[in-house]
């Protein structure tokens, strides 16, 4: 039977962001990962089916979240209303002491095209997400879709400016903040 | 120097979604795919990187298309309507004898998630033209880049409709109702 080891999925996330920094993503190899986690090549396996999916671990988990407080939201709730209890329960897992690793997260991903492509699908996932979870309410499209896309929007926008260290507000705040702006500018369409 | 061979680029994406489709994406090779077009491995090098890319050579001129149409728009012109000037502008491209190009290209897609997160990647990079074209007008942030994913919502949904063999509306005119449909929908987002 395989060893337990402790935190072994968030070791593995840390050292693979921590090399990716310092030596760029195709340069390292997923044995070089599982050393500095001080974990097995097999433990790695166990956990992930390849390097780049370290970087998008937490795909599901964030699309249950936000899919069920949209569920769980009040029924007279209109779908921004349950969209901001949505952006409010995701915001909450982001404490602070994850600004630093957010802020190498998103310069990673930044400098290479594979993962800017993997990033847009899980984008694409999380609003999918959301909308199904509105349609459940009884919303139809596209206003579903539409409702999701501003939530999606505001919280990436708002990750944005979290991720930076000067920054001090937190990424509640700032999603908050970010879907009320939206939701302003569709009366700028025309 | 090389041999000019008429159409090549077209007969090698004709070949390519046809074998994608009757024997599925993983399974065709580029040799394959120049042997069918009747054309060497060489030539296909030269006008795609892989085969993947193949099923995204539009991909430039799409975006070109969008984004010169909004730079275009008399200057009166509302967010959206720059951005309707955009789709009028891209859905002319689309004749109705590319309609079964069309629903195979989307069949193929929707089977594969490395396609899948190839056309994500494609999909924000339309609609980061637009914005761009946009804040070129002087329209800022939020407003600009929700002008243009209501744009990019309205083609994609437009085309969902428009590949289908029964349908015999032109492109044209299912994204402009869709992108009118989107703009009612603003209102009840709540």
């Amino acid at each position: 039977m395989a060893r337990w080891e402790p935190n072994a999925r968030e070791r593995l996330v840390r050292a693979a962001l921590d090399l990716f920094t310092e030596q760029g993503y195709d340069a390292t190899t997923v044995n070089e990962i599982a050393d500095r986690a001080g974990l097995t090549k097999t433990t790695f396996f166990r956990h992930f089916p390849d390097k780049r999916e370290v970087l998008f671990a937490g795909q599901d988990t964030h699309a249950r979240l936000l899919a069920d407080a949209i569920t769980e939201a009040p029924s007279p709730a209109t779908p921004l209303q349950a969209v901001g209890a949505a952006l409010d329960a995701i915001t909450a897992t982001f404490t602070d002491d994850r600004r630093e690793f957010s802020a190498k997260l998103r310069s990673v991903t930044a400098g290479n095209s594979e993962l800017q492509e993997r990033a847009a699908f899980k984008r694409s996932g999380l609003a999918k997400a959301m909308a199904d979870a509105l349609h459940k309410r009884g919303i139809s499209e596209p206003t579903a879709g539409l409702a999701a896309e501003l939530g999606i929007r505001a919280f990436y926008h708002a990750f944005d400016q979290w991720a930076d260290p000067t920054n001090r507000q937190t990424l509640a705040e700032l999603a908050r903040h970010a879907l009320g702006e939206l939701r302003s500018a569709t009366a700028a369409l025309g």
